[in-house]
């Protein structure tokens, strides 16, 4: 096992009809902004409940923080947040909306360009407290510290990282007026957020292989579930919490971490505007098999385990994993290919520029360079 | 799933040669007071990496914390601590030192009879901040808020809550030197704090369900390589973990939990003597026969996903599960019944009377009163 260092203060508060203990949990005397994104919040009855608890305290509004949230709407926020003096965040939304809400808390007190916030790492800043109330069980910002920023002038989308939420608030009956479009997107998301930590090597760490098995378990039982016209409680709940666990540090503890299914994904977002889980079910299973020879001893692990794929050569199983993980995407309507989206040629090609220009080499073992990420979009196609 | 809030601040400093980084993580000014057991830290090296990671800061040291730390004793060092200033401690040992630590914690700025802060829940002080070097993979208590605390007066034993620890130094190496007993007893420990947490009912969350299962397989899977001669570094992270991860509320989000096991054990220790790990392998057992009706549908899902027991009628499964569980204490050298500790009927009488008294009803269904812990003990003898 790694050496690790593990820390998360989150608090979560869980369960039916527990927006209105915001009123507990923020601060009484803070100036509040409440962030979120198109409306929807409007519509399923969220913002009326965020308003009823906040009910006694002074808070200011910052609508329309879009999906991939652009840094150039985000900064029209810290600079409402700068003239009212505002010094606690409500983030009211899902993963884009958190997300967002991290980039306004560290930028609000940073002097120079506020980019750098998002580029680089030795820009800090006093970060200004922020709160998240979760409605879409996704991306696990609402439990994590990171954050992903594009910046549309540029095309670009870039990984962060900021402040935790003080507290995290989790209705799962939030989930119930989401088109299934974001349900299964979500699913898809949270899923690959544990294959990233999990599908480097075995005999890391014992635990945290069978705690990322119970991850990934639990959404493939509860998605059939999930994915219903009238889904139950409990499976949103089970669901829901499976989102956050898959990406709070819970389950990599220790181990080895990958990424590049995400580094590639942004890319795809960030030129395409493909959504985020649309973009990791396109690339993972490719990931699998070019890497098969780094990934394969744990590709057998988690397909003997996942999917009880016990029979035939070893590239059989793999390959037999690949296809049973594709075969989850699809179930829940994602397809899996960059033509089935009409992404060409020219997009394979800025990608692989932009590797090679930054020079990145991805993955656990740095070895995913600008060719290798060429021949995982080639096979996407 | 229930409605469950959910945080754990702690800072866990994890892996080899670790304990350097105290210099790192301590506060620069305060006035530190570490705290630790009977001196084998004396033999094995710890305390020597400790004082060499703490120059250039203040401390004082209280030693001589007695397993089941007696009120008695950590008075001395509460009045130590006052008429030193202390404002931070560093408690350097197993449960036993960091539990009584969390006692110190809360009883030093308490203006009224210290015994109040264990036994009423009303009795709140300004906790005096505390982190840990963990020398004893056990009781978790390096990564929760909880304590249990003896009065030797009296014979008695109560659990109380307390501050977080801010961090915690867990370094797998500091096992190496542990009499097999203790191994075999924190195995023990840990083994049953999760089924404490696991051993209600079915379908509550399966997300949780399959973590706990996790520590379970890891801790049966691990024990025979740390119980060897010889343990190899990574069998003892792997254990050191499980026991952090068994009692830190991970595995414990939105479902019912039980822990008679451990209010009748800590009477038993209270009464005799013996050490924690055994008085819970002696009840648990009986325990799962006694309630086999509340419980049984949950036994049979652990019997099924840890001992692969599947045959047999319900009640056979049931036996069988006990039977193996019993069996892995056993394995462990541990004995499981009160006569191989010449335990006899005057204690269990007594127990039965306090239950009486206190009108406690244990247990997640609050149907565990004074005739069925001695229907438990009788069981046991």
């Amino acid at each position: 096992m790694k050496n690790f260092t593990f820390q998360n203060p989150v608090k979560i508060v869980f369960g039916k009809d527990t927006i209105a203990q915001l009123a507990n949990e923020l601060p009484k005397d803070a100036k509040i902004m409440i962030t979120y994104g198109g409306g929807s919040i409007m519509r399923n009855g969220v913002y009326d409940q965020v308003i009823a608890a906040l009910k006694g305290f002074t808070y200011i509004e910052f609508g329309g923080i879009e999906p991939n949230p652009h840094f150039e709407t985000l900064m029209k926020a810290v600079e409402m947040a700068r003239a009212e003096k505002v010094d606690f965040l409500l983030a009211v939304g899902g993963g884009s909306v958190i997300d967002g809400t991290k980039f306004i808390s560290k930028a609000i007190r940073y002097a120079g360009d506020c980019w750098d916030v998002v580029v680089d790492p030795k820009a800090v800043s006093e970060l200004v407290p922020l709160a998240s109330v979760l409605t879409l069980a996704a991306t696990g910002s609402e439990m994590n510290n990171g954050a992903v920023i594009t910046r549309a002038a540029t095309q670009e989308k870039y990984a962060m990282y900021g402040a935790y939420p003080e507290f995290s608030i989790l209705d799962p009956q939030v989930l119930y007026s989401l088109p299934k479009f974001q349900i299964a997107c979500g699913i898809t998301d949270s899923y690959i957020h544990v294959l990233e930590q999990y599908l480097t090597k075995p005999d890391q760490s014992p635990l945290m292989d069978r705690w990322a098995e119970g991850v990934l378990q639990t959404l493939i039982e509860e998605a059939p579930k999930v994915m219903k016209e009238d889904p139950d409680y409990n499976s949103m709940a089970n669901f829901m919490l499976s989102a956050t666990m898959a990406l709070n540090g819970f389950i990599s503890m220790g181990v080895e971490q990958d990424w590049t299914t995400h580094m590639i994904g942004h890319e795809l977002t960030a030129l395409t505007g493909l959504t985020h889980g649309v973009t990791l079910a396109i690339v993972m299973p490719r990931i699998m098999d070019v890497l098969r020879k780094e990934k394969g001893d744990k590709i057998v692990q988690y397909g003997e385990r996942i999917f009880h794929i016990t029979s035939g050569t070893y590239d059989e199983r793999i390959d037999e994993t690949i296809r049973r993980t594709e075969e989850f995407f699809n179930s829940l309507g994602i397809k899996t290919r960059l033509s089935d989206y009409e992404v060409k040629e020219d997009v394979i090609d800025e990608i692989e520029r932009r590797m090679a220009e930054r020079g990145w080499k991805l993955g656990e073992n740095r070895s995913v360079d600008a060719p290798v990420v060429r021949e995982i979009l080639e096979k996407s196609k």
